[in-house]
């Protein structure tokens, strides 16, 4: 099987670096994506040396979108919309992963529906197949030992179930195991569930609180 | 340490006997409660012999709440306004834990705010300490082995850390681990969870979808 080209488009944040180190790990070609593409660039230059290869390069958002064959959007709350928009046209026909998670980490609260995903589905129309992922894998625990299992479990939400199984096969490859958890709707739980781990690394005094599922 | 006293109410249905008999099992008092006295002595007839036990009994909700230091409400969603209005008086001074999950099995879907706990602590008053838990533990789990552990946790939410503390303790009598999830807004989340784990069951042919929370 060809491996999929991989866009994490906001790729420069706190999330984006992890996903893209365990990609590039797997032998994926991963592109990072910026709204300045010499963000990107640089950020690609440090991943690079920190596998030390070179199959991860920098693109602004758009064209990284365009050069990948599925994305994976890792920008802030508030500038999720935005960029949505901006990637209309670029995303038309391929898998756009959301792991937008609108949480304010300093008060942490559950989000209002729509799920962000869900707002990303509006905007893009039934020509891209969105699928939520990723929202609350702690950013933390994707920078350690990049090669490794990491113990948090990744709920993957999608309304088509063959963009759902190939979502949940890339993120085995990132070394995370994935579960189904229904449809797209279903995000906003998802999303909320990082207030509730937001809560619990406050009480708690951690910092990489996650979820495993038991039972299935 | 003096053990509370325990009721369970509306502890007729799926989820209710499995805590009765986790709590009665580890030394604890437990009243099942129902709207009909008949059912929930009969019920406990059952439980007890189940045990091999005689501490479990049973009475009409509102006795039962007056009689315990702290009570569990495990109606079903439709049950669970009325309910709670009718125990108003009977609860004023103690803990209330709310396990309702407001969930159509047949459709899930994540349920819209407010969360039932806040439901209820809007129609208690500040005179009742509600905390949210159990909303999605498996019924099915709790009663296999139920002297053993369960791969399931408990999320608690309240906005009374006090109350938490002792909810978390009884969780974990009963053989469940308990975390801190926050205030009792949160509920909604893990109301909403129970959409997620019933989706997981439907998909992957299960029963006893849980959750475990890793890295605190």
């Amino acid at each position: 099987m060809i491996k999929p080209i991989i866009a994490v488009l906001g790729g420069t944040g706190r999330e984006g670096p992890g996903l893209a180190l365990r990609w590039a790990a797997a032998g994926y070609e991963v592109i990072i994506g910026s709204r300045q593409v010499e963000k990107a660039e640089r950020v690609a230059v440090e991943l690079n040396a920190e596998l030390g290869m070179d199959t991860i390069t920098g693109l602004q958002n758009i064209a990284a979108a365009r050069a990948a064959d599925i994305s994976v959007l890792t920008v802030t709350a508030t500038a999720h919309q935005s960029a949505v928009e901006s990637l209309r046209d670029a995303l038309q026909g391929k898998i756009l992963i959301d792991a937008t998670a609108r949480i304010d980490y300093r008060d942490p609260r559950p989000p209002a529906p729509p799920a962000a995903a869900e707002v990303a589905q509006e905007i893009l129309g039934d020509g891209v197949r969105v699928v939520a992922a990723y929202q609350n894998v702690p950013a933390h625990a994707l920078r350690q030992k990049v090669g490794g299992a990491i113990y948090a479990d990744v709920l993957v939400c999608a309304d088509d179930l063959a963009a759902a199984g190939q979502v949940i096969r890339l993120t085995e490859a990132a070394g995370m195991r994935a579960c189904y958890a229904g449809a797209l709707k279903n995000a906003i739980i998802v999303e909320g569930l990082t207030a509730i781990l937001v809560s619990m690394n406050k009480y708690y005094k951690s910092k990489t609180a996650g979820i495993r599922i038991t039972g299935v």
